[in-house]
């Protein structure tokens, strides 16, 4: 073949290593910690019939048909962020979200700052389109927030990407005081705010309000990204975006010019989804599902780990986030032991620009094993770890 | 709200004419042959069981489902492009397809070159990254070859864009000895061809072969970019590529960075069709259905436009494109006119990157009108073209 000449940000179109990972974690009898699969048998049924109308065969709009943009501002407004109809972009998954902020956002070089560690795809797309990615250190209830002043005015970034609810990886959920100081220092300091909200609805103990640091903006733009693909058939792909009226033109014609507009049945059996009465109670079945896994994750965790790892047990979302102690790492060369010892998790360093922050940490995913899983599998990491520290003393 | 700051590309985000015609030629009494959406009341039934399986609501591969993926590797192998299921990747519609091309091919600046006239949101998509689009004028059975080969030998772009059956908005369809001599310059100057294909299950009246070019190259690496959507739901969005071997893994990371996956369900419903034994009776009758509605419009546009129009008869796709004799010009201002009066067509403007070529052109979409609208549309608008010429002497 002749020579080939691609754009530039191909050659920041690297092989991921969370790709590789899960394409090694699904060979036949391996145990796998490694990826953020939603248990798609806890989910409610879909509404078939919402989706056979022969009328939704033709094309459909850019922004997303009218009853899924009302069903889905009513949906969002319940979180606390209150928004028109006309603000809501229906999306193939929240993934596109970062797509489109990326498009509308980065210039090779523009500094973005989001969370350390933070959502490996996000990285990706923000990286591709050429972003310089600066980190804020992170705890349990919100990021450090002189780190984080700090940042917005040396680096001045054009957007900032946070996931205060549950974030992947570290599980962290922002207090009403962290998500209050925050929407300050973006007012403040006129930053536009990427809001990323895919576990909003995996929540399994909270005793807080957690108001989107989206409606607690008055003066930075914003863009705020849900899915539903936790809590819905995420194979059907349905996800959304909401946006300071301002950036809304804009993100239409970037999803005109992506896939002219999301398929219209899944739009429509959210929407039937959102507007049925049992909502509440799937909801309900759905987290006490998620519970139980979550508590036998944690009771594993304590045999296996209690003196060789520090975590918080997660409010919600899909994952627990280990830093381990002492010598010990869990870096990709661990992780091939493990794989070979069939056992897969995902190491820390995927999660950082900086590789390097990550050598101790790891995330583990608790909703696709089960308890005899789990007990096998953590007693075979944790060996694997010690082996790996002595191996390398 | 603080200032927006936004990437440099957004500049290039300009209000589509197309989108703003489309929405004014929605209003109620309105007879449109502006659009181009395809007779949904004459595609097959979507086989609803196909997509009901609970086994689809987890998430997907990137690449797509195996199933989609074989079914539609032997579908393009009937054109005579032959590709592996590895070759195949599932978009959500075709357009998605033309995302990628122009994420993996365009730096700011990067010359394309495509059809002079071409499809409106491949121009678009190729501008937002920044591309200088280079164009070669077409005629009915394919373009100038000795421009074609003097912009590969002056300019050397890095993709040329071609839609050789059917062109929108032309009606071109590329003898075999176009595509052969197409072929052979793509290979001689090394340069990637994009091959885009949404009209090809569109043939009403084809007496040759129409292999793709994409399977006569020898050399030159290739995108070949497919769709459902004008046989088959277009609201559902499903779509395809497939490319040269040494660019899919670059095509699936960008896959994987803009939406995951496809959809599953639409995948498995398209992989049901095309597996069915119903398939080829379901093609005639749409075709069928098109070639009346085509003949309807032939008819029409001899009575009104016989003497002050030429164009050609299109042997397949879904328009019939105008070039206006003597004085007589299609521009917007003549459409803001033609809209006040009832009726709605695109003008040839739009399809150019230098607009002022398509002064004298008009695309007429045939397929969603019925004979009367045909016959008191193409009356009220040959009216509006003469009143504005002689208003304008």
């Amino acid at each position: 073949m002749a020579r080939l000449q691609l754009a530039r940000r191909t050659e920041r179109l690297k092989s991921s290593l969370v790709r590789d990972i899960l394409a090694a974690a699904v060979q036949p009898g391996m145990i796998s910690f490694a990826g953020g699969l939603p248990a798609a048998d806890l989910m409610p049924a879909l509404p078939l019939a919402a989706t056979a109308d022969a009328g939704l065969y033709q094309y459909g709009s850019s922004e997303g048909e009218p009853a899924f943009r009302e069903a889905v501002a009513g949906w969002i407004g319940e979180t606390g962020l209150k928004v028109s109809p006309d603000q809501v972009l229906a999306l193939a998954g929240s993934q596109q979200g970062l797509d489109f902020a990326a498009k509308l956002l980065i210039d090779e070089g523009t500094p973005v700052l989001c969370e350390a560690p933070s959502y490996v795809a996000a990285l990706q797309v923000f990286e591709l389109f050429g972003a310089k990615i600066l980190g804020v250190p992170l705890s349990a209830d919100g990021p450090d927030l002189a780190a984080f002043e700090a940042r917005l005015r040396e680096d001045r970034p054009r957007a900032v990407y946070l996931i205060p609810c549950f974030q992947n990886p570290s599980g962290a959920c922002y207090s009403m005081d962290a998500r209050r100081a925050v929407a300050a220092l973006l007012d403040r300091y006129d930053t536009l705010l990427i809001e990323d909200e895919p576990y909003r609805s995996v929540a399994l103990d909270v005793d807080q309000p957690m108001t989107p640091i989206c409606a607690l903006l008055e003066r930075a733009p914003w863009i705020y990204l849900g899915s539903f693909s936790k809590i819905l058939w995420p194979g059907w792909r349905m996800g959304y975006l909401a946006a300071h009226p301002a950036l809304m033109p804009h993100l239409v014609r970037l999803k005109q010019a992506a896939d002219l507009h999301t398929q219209r049945p899944g739009q429509m059996a959210v929407a039937h989804w959102l507007g049925s009465e049992g909502r509440a109670a799937d909801l309900d079945g759905l987290r006490s599902g998620y519970r139980l896994r979550r508590d036998a994750m944690q009771t594993a965790l304590q045999r296996h780990f209690g003196d060789i790892a520090d975590w918080t047990v997660p409010r919600g979302g899909l994952f627990f986030w280990l830093r381990l102690r002492g010598e010990l790492e869990a870096t990709r060369a661990v992780l091939d032991q493990a794989l070979a010892q069939g056992v897969a998790f995902m190491p820390g360093e995927a999660f950082f620009a900086e590789p390097e922050l990550g050598r101790q940490c790891l995330r583990l995913n608790y909703s696709r094993s089960t308890p005899e899983e789990m007990e096998r599998g953590l007693a075979l990491l944790a060996r694997c770890l010690h082996e790996h520290a002595l191996a390398t003393v």
